[in-house]
């Protein structure tokens, strides 16, 4: 997974005023793990304090919806107006799903040789299925860049590939979630019948020069209305993109700065808590597991014969009273 | 998700007696969760002992791997020989995924009216994404069918929807693995590469009428001999199968039986030992994520803000020393 990486003197330093290989290095090392990257990561996270975050983008949806070409078209955008652009693409793909990295697509489209750009691939998956801890970690690490020298990043893009929980698990990261969906294959349908429309902040019909994304944007809207809601209430914008041809990026663009504008600073200090509760949560439930792993065959066997109920093994196993 | 299932008065005995609709209601019951549900699930498992327990084969392997109709083909197979066949289908797919629930396939496929064979679809996703700790109680419930009156099951077969954890977790509930794959999409590379080869204790090359089915075999044989052996070792037996024609389901049934002869008593014992301990740790990282979710601001603002490691707050939450 991560190669090895040790921590050379002056690494923070270097990170901190916006040298690349340094900001590189720093990520290997948080997202090794261990007692070095918990200090290193502790370290990024004391020099956030009263620094401007940059805005940070989630983008999600079904498998072909064009999220990294959404993705590329959104750097372009952004670069455009000068905006620095970190992305970090999450492969925390099922092992069955063959295709290629996120990160080398989006270099593929022709943003490898502008140093405005950063992009970071995380191959490694969480214990739980979905992202691990350590993806929080790095986000940290991006959202610390440059901080002195004002270098840092304006806006981070996170993508995931493959589908699953990982999928949802990047509206925790996220202050905005966009939700991807297209004309095709009954995807809004599908995406309310799941739930997945709560996460969306903004929601997106790429592909929108094909059949039926007109209307699909009328459904969508219409379902809006269906759910409860009051004279506050955000209904996620629904913008039509063509994402391929780099249409609509501005117009997505916008509608998260609406959203953006909605949260105001304690809709987004509630959202970066909601983080760190997530990144406990990834983290007590693997410690959890190796609790779990010291169980004896006594216990197990218990359990198997029904002398014992699996929850109150459960109990047991993390000392908690009946 | 489950209807809400109250415990009749004579349910347990019926159920035990061999009774398909008790055994849907107690399916409905356990699945539900609850106190009610985990009262009987040990009744129903205090009934397991001493009993012979059907043989639980999981299914597992890439979209599109024909792993659906493969199941079909062994259905046919085992009620040829006047088996009793159970079915559980998990699905626990991606909120993205469109797609047939199985249960509905394999019924299509013709074996609804065999009274001989039982399908139960689960839709219900764990926690974590991968298989709930549900799952691992309604596997119980189908051992435990008909137990009083001989009418239970013979084999269990296990398939999931839909990819992810979920795909890996099927192992931890079997007592055999069978990994299904197809020439097409260089899917042997794949498992190879992804680590999934160690849970497969029977592979199977599906779709062997394609091209490169024979190179595919020669090619998994070869592997196996790579990695480290001796006299003891069980390599896990390679079976061509065209599924949709039913070619192969005799060598793949054969296969399974050889994998059984190599575990014996002791081994197939440890495996459902394997299987509590996965039930158990699913039910502890419930309970440890629910733990989490109790953490005030004050503990997140301070892994937000590296006042305290994520990971010395996760200690905290578990009440587990430093």
């Amino acid at each position: 997974m991560a190669e090895p990486a040790a921590v050379v003197p002056g690494l923070l330093e270097r990170y901190r005023a916006g040298e690349v290989r340094a900001l590189s290095r720093v990520i290997t090392v948080v997202e090794s793990g261990g007692p070095q990257a918990h200090a290193l990561l502790q370290q990024v996270r004391s020099g956030l304090e009263g620094v401007a975050r940059p805005t940070v983008i989630g983008l999600t949806g079904s498998p072909g919806s064009g999220k990294s070409t959404l993705t590329s078209a959104l750097i372009g955008r952004l670069r455009a107006s000068e905006k620095r652009v970190g992305v970090l693409a999450v492969d925390p793909s099922s092992p069955f799903s063959g295709g290629a990295i996120l990160g080398d697509r989006i270099r593929m489209l022709g943003h490898h040789a502008d140093t405005g750009v950063y992009v970071r691939s995380l191959a490694s998956r969480g214990a739980l299925g979905g992202l691990s801890a350590r993806s929080m970690g790095v986000l940290s690490v991006l959202e610390g860049f440059g901080v002195q020298e004002g270098l840092g990043f304006d806006v981070l893009l996170i993508e995931t590939v493959g589908v699953g929980q990982s999928e949802l698990d990047v509206a925790a990261l996220a202050d905005h979630t966009v939700l991807v969906l297209t004309p095709a294959g009954g995807d809004g349908v599908q995406a309310f019948k799941a739930g997945v429309m709560e996460i969306a902040d903004v929601l997106v019909v790429n592909k929108a020069d094909l059949p039926g994304a007109e209307r699909m944007g009328r459904e969508l809207r219409a379902a809006q209305m269906l759910g409860p809601h009051d004279e506050h209430t955000f209904f996620p914008p629904v913008v039509q993109t063509v994402a391929s041809r780099g249409e609509g990026s501005d117009a997505l663009l916008a509608a998260v700065q609406a959203h953006r504008d909605h949260l105001g600073s304690a809709g987004l200090l509630a959202r970066r808590l909601e983080r760190a509760r997530f990144e406990l949560r990834s983290l007590v439930q693997q410690r959890a597991a190796a609790l779990a792993n010291t169980a004896d065959e006594y216990l197990l066997e218990g359990v198997a014969s029904g002398r014992i109920s699996a929850d109150e093994a459960a109990r047991q196993v993390l000392g908690l009273p009946t």
